[in-house]
């Protein structure tokens, strides 16, 4: 291959690292108005009275609108519209950052100085804080009958049967808590209407869920609603379906003044409103025979969605096809619920409700293998999926497993015999610092699967100018993860320009499809494959032309990087570019790729959940200070098989990031709440990785092709992030000799 | 049909009624700059210095280029890259209007100001004032060995011998002069470069053509730089290349400073500096036969190119096509020339160097049926082209020949032979009044024909969302003319959505292809086809759905204006859309057309000079005051064979609109000159039609279709007004038996 699998660059790194990239804060429109909102601040409570009077009057404000501006379905929710967007006067606060208000003025200190001025009144509630006391169902946050609003299962095989002929039981609570996805950039929105066209630019990875949001709010059709992703500083989720609350704010305001409104989240009211990670609470039961082999699992699994249902209901289904983990199990029964809290919502993150239940059924592995006197790397193995077995849901893998691949490949980089030994010796030396090796070995279903088809199709466009150079835009986001790199590549790759050559615009509702959220690591094969369709539209008709004209037949043109050798004469993209418009050879078209259809029963949660999965695996090797409760991780062995790397340097970018992300998760992050208020609204008190904090990373990359992924590639993005915590983990229980059942890992569970 | 042919809104008539359509100069960007230019006030000499230093000095300016600054080729020429974009040090002035230098600054009055005060050294030279003058070859305008720098020919059959043989020989001298596109909008464009992407909104014709120059100027490649068109107040030609000067300009000024810069131009210097309409010089001779056959033409012309060659090369294939008329004459020796002189440039202006010649033939035609005794009309249904006829060029034609119609059409709509009548008894009573009536018989070439078939296709994008809205992007572009409402309309009638449903966007050079220019009638035939291709391939795309999903045939499913019918459900079509969004169906689609080849001789002048043709008929009836010289053109009955109105609205305001634009060349528009400089540079003293000037226009639709057109369409944008001239003329020559052989016509022509 000419590019793909090799290394290259960033296309858009040199814009990012000079600080030259427009991000939306950067971005200022003439006579633009600031933003800003006024928060409910209670977590439970209904709105008996706004008055906005005082803040109309402070010099600079051009507009106060509540509820009763909002000219469209003032609600959010996209699965349950359970959401208001400005909550009503005679209805329910759910949380303390529900909306009340929101004002534009001219300058920010005018609209700070008014937010302040709005008054409401509210009688309070009580609220609920915890999954227990929402199970309890004595205070309903929502207006269902119960709190415990959505129930996912599968029925698979005789459970109860393989429970009674079981040489071992393993059973086991489990718990995680909140994650903050934390990017770098705030969330924000400029909308800008001009009487016709509402314009939004936004800092998010789906900009089709914005246009369809605000449509509703605003009653537009979608051909007046252009939403345009700015660059977007990280996203993990927390920009999936969050950005419409920004954007329909300042598209309200915007609507209401007819001038552009910008929306600058500060990182407190960031924290404070945005999803997160469900916090979980899981009961794990396993039967094992002798072996090491699983044959059967019991798992009850609860997320704790917050106040409204947003994602929950999606993220559901990913942790109900991961409890079971990435073992050939048959016998299964599974069952997930949601259940509503008065705190912030919870929704989609990086691994998207499933980290929770990885890191119970990897820990389920180790008790396991400890108690048959197994090695942990083996009873992976044993029970390791490979082609031609059925996952959990009863999924038959014929293609793309290396699962097993990746298992072997982190032994042998790691040196896992000699390691163990060495950890041994450590440990024997030392009294109070143990060290300890953790395996975990996952799956990850890529894209949106059986429960997200109506989204699984994407659109792209790519453009091929009469110079040669090209313009692609894409349905899915550059958010920091490189699509725009794999994605020019894979155009490159088709057409033979030269990746230097190649812009990606970024993403507008009005010019590519709808093609579904850039998430579940599905971007470099959904928005890849239909680049890649655009791209060989346009090569066949380039061949077509450069048959006739030279009066060749295709196999005579031979396309290497930035050139064509056509006979004895060779010609650069440019050239063949220019001949190609000359003589009117369509060079702009529209490609499309959607998912090949899944079978799936929804009611017992079996058959054909993804499309396809990576496998990963990862051995991490820890330091416990059994004294003070410090966690030194010191090296991770990763690998991962996502079918085939695009951009090599991409791939192992991810597997880093996604790891500390993960680490992160096991170790150090914590959401701190007091009477249902977050505490730890900024980065002084939600301590997230540092440089300082990341370990020695060994990555690998397996190769399973994936037939229908551009080139054979399947995804990174999440289970980069999903290998972590487990293996941590599991390196900590193996240090401090004695299970970890809670995520994060805090000092008291270990002294 | 459910909309095509019918009556139709504009659909961006609301916006522009209401004053709420975004022109450029409606446009303001963050920190935006206004921008002004230097020009050399003199028609011909040597610049020999340049000096900004005092115009730098000036508060509130940014930026003062010359010539030293442009990074790439300081060149304008779409043919021939013969003018300067900035005139360099030691290189030739031209015209009055080349530019010295261009300025950035805050304010509109710190920009004027420093304009002042640049200082500029010239050698002056003895300008070239007249065509006469710029044959002598005395004085050189370029840097060509002549000034009568491109010649085109027709040869065809034996004039020499055809001429021997005649029963009566024509021979004459004509004149025509400028004419001002006078569009309502002046010219103007801004640039915002970000150090990355130079984007460009302007008001513009072809948004490709400033691509590409500035493309040139700059040295940066095509996928960098993004040309917006802007709503744009009128074309007429005038905004086909010349944009590019403007844009440039202020692309320049961006690419320095890194800020948005606005240019937009003053009526004076729009005038002074924008091509208009070629004058001309023609020497017609012709033979007839004694029943009024025409059966050989020799013509010599020259076109005046003003000072650089800009599109005359083009214009004049047009010119030359045209020469014969609409007539079947197989013997014909023309010969077109352009001349280099020192004043503004000639290029592109409905008509594109016809009606220099239209006026000439129908003139000749006129005299010949004077001559021999027979009626002007009766003299041109006997030479007027049919089905399997020959054209001058010796284009056969196959289809779409509606020529005698109109004549037929007008004969009958005028009542012409009471008509004949009144007039006569009117000049008997009337002794300083005379009335007089003149027809004009023409054919007008489609789009760019066999001289510009490399620029010959087009590409439209239409989208359509899920709540059944669609937009629609094309290359060709809406300049007034009712391109938007044309081609939502074919939109309209492929996919069966509602017009007020369908929103089309400003062309885009980074979304759409290189389209062509939208020139030469040419839009409804090329952006259409295109737009309709698109439409087709998603209608494809949504009937294979429909027909799977409700297991039927195609034809069980019925398409009316908003609604699909399926056996007994009816489903509006956001329905469908919906449907077919949820089921992952591609409802984005990028549209082709290309023009059918042409098989034409440019040596010779002899083929098949354009894919088809228009025919028109129009007759005349004027008052001329014999005392003043004063005409009132009092009635104009009208009929165009355009192959099928798409919207017969918008072809009734194009028929309106020509005839008026055509009627001010004749008799009332006139470029004052006084050593080579423009005196009439605004309307004050240009004096155009107004609405008290308007006859009353009897328009009247031949429906001969184009079977490549969409739906059978051809074009209506340029014969509206090439019919006028010619036909005005006749009556003015009728009204006062004697020949007028000058457009426009003057009062000393008449007293």
């Amino acid at each position: 291959m000419k590019i793909v699998g090799k290394i290259a660059k960033r296309i858009e790194g040199k814009e990012k690292g000079y600080g030259e990239s427009k991000y939306t804060a950067d971005l200022y429109l003439d006579r633009m108005l600031y933003a800003g909102v006024v928060y409910s601040n209670i977590p439970h409570g209904i709105l008996k009275s706004i008055d906005v009077s005082e803040a109309e009057k402070i010099p600079g404000i051009v507009k106060v609108a509540t509820y009763k501006d909002v000219p469209g379905t003032n609600k959010f929710g996209v699965v349950t519209k359970d959401m208001w967007f400005l909550i009503p006067v005679g209805e329910k606060i759910r949380f303390e950052h529900d909306a009340i208000a929101v004002i534009a003025g001219e300058s920010k200190e005018a609209v700070e100085e008014a937010v302040s001025k709005v008054k409401f009144e509210v009688e309070e509630l009580r609220p609920v804080l915890t999954i227990e006391e929402a199970i309890k169902d004595e205070i309903k946050v929502n207006d269902e009958n119960t709190n415990v609003a959505f129930h996912k299962k599968i029925r698979r095989g005789d459970v109860d049967k393989v429970f009674k002929e079981a040489d071992l039981i393993i059973e086991r609570d489990f718990k995680t808590d909140y994650q903050e996805q934390a990017y770098l950039e705030p969330q924000g929105a400029i909308a800008d209407y001009d009487g016709e066209v509402m314009k939004i630019y936004a800092s998010m990875q789906c900009p089709f869920y914005v246009q369809e949001d605000v449509s509703e709010i605003l009653d537009m059709p979608f051909n007046k609603i252009d939403v345009i992703q700015m660059e977007t500083g990280g996203g993990f989720g927390g920009k999936e379906d969050v950005p419409s609350y920004i954007a329909s704010k300042a598209a309200l305001l915007s609507y209401l003044t007819k001038r552009p409104v910008k929306l600058i989240y500060e990182r407190e009211h960031d924290i404070k409103e945005t999803s997160k990670r469900h916090p979980s609470k899981s009961h794990y039961k396993a039967a094992f025979k002798k072996d090491g082999t699983l044959i059967g699992l019991k798992s009850e699994t609860y997320l704790d969605m917050g106040a409204y249902s947003t994602l929950s209901p999606i993220v559901m289904y990913r942790t109900l096809t991961h409890s079971a983990g990435a073992y050939k199990v048959s016998n299964v029964y599974v069952d997930v619920y949601g259940v509503y809290t008065n705190k912030v919502p919870c929704g989609a993150f990086r691994g998207f409700g499933s980290p929770q239940v990885l890191f119970a059924i990897e820990s389920i592995m180790d008790e396991a293998a400890e108690k048959l006197g197994l090695d942990p790397y083996d009873i992976r193995l044993k029970n390791a999926l490979d082609l031609g077995d059925e996952t959990a849901t009863g999924h038959k893998l014929e293609f793309s497993v290396g699962a097993k691949k990746t298992l072997e490949h982190v032994k042998n980089m790691s040196k896992y015999d000699d390691l163990k030994k060495e950890i041994e010796d450590f440990n024997k030396k030392n009294k109070f610092k143990k060290r300890g090796l953790g395996w975990s070995h996952i799956i990850y279903g890529v894209s949106l699967g059986a429960g997200g088809q109506h989204l699984d199709a994407a659109n792209s466009e790519v453009h091929v100018f009469p110079d040669g150079t090209i313009n692609i835009m894409f349905g899915g986001t550059e958010i920091g993860q490189g699509a725009k790199t794999a994605v020019s590549m894979i155009v490159s790759e088709v057409l033979g320009q030269k990746l230097e050559k190649i812009h990606v615009l970024q993403t507008d509702t009005f010019i590519v499809q709808d093609s579904g959220p850039t998430v579940a690591s599905r971007t470099t094969v959904f928005s890849g494959n239909a680049a890649k369709d655009a791209a060989e539209k346009i090569k066949k008709n380039i061949i077509d032309f450069l048959c006739k004209k030279f009066d060749v037949s295709p196999d005579e043109i031979k396309i290497e990087l930035g050139v064509y050798k056509i006979k004895d004469n060779t010609f650069t993209f440019g050239e063949i570019a220019k001949m190609c418009n000359d003589a009117n050879v369509q060079l702009n078209e529209s490609g499309w790729f959607k998912s090949p259809k899944l079978k799936f029963d929804m009611e017992n949660g079996v058959g054909e959940a993804y499309v396809t999965y990576t496998y990963s695996t990862q051995l991490s090797l820890v330091e416990v200070d059994i004294l003070t409760g410090k966690i030194d991780v010191k090296k991770m062995w990763i690998s991962h098989d996502i079918g085939k790397a695009i951009n090599y340097d991409g791939v192992i970018g991810q597997i880093q990031g996604g790891a500390v992300q993960g680490m992160g998760h096991a170790i150090m992050e914590e959401i701190k709440q007091k009477d249902g208020k977050i505490i730890s609204d900024n980065f002084n008190n939600y301590i997230i990785p540092t440089i300082k904090d990341i370990p020695e990373i060994i990555p690998d990359v397996v190769e399973e092709e994936f037939p229908y992924g551009p080139f054979g590639a399947k995804g990174i993005g999440e289970p980069s992030l999903m290998s972590a915590p487990p293996s941590i983990a599991n390196a900590v229980s193996n240090a401090i000799k004695r299970r970890i059942i809670k995520i994060p890992i805090s000092i008291e569970d270990i002294i």
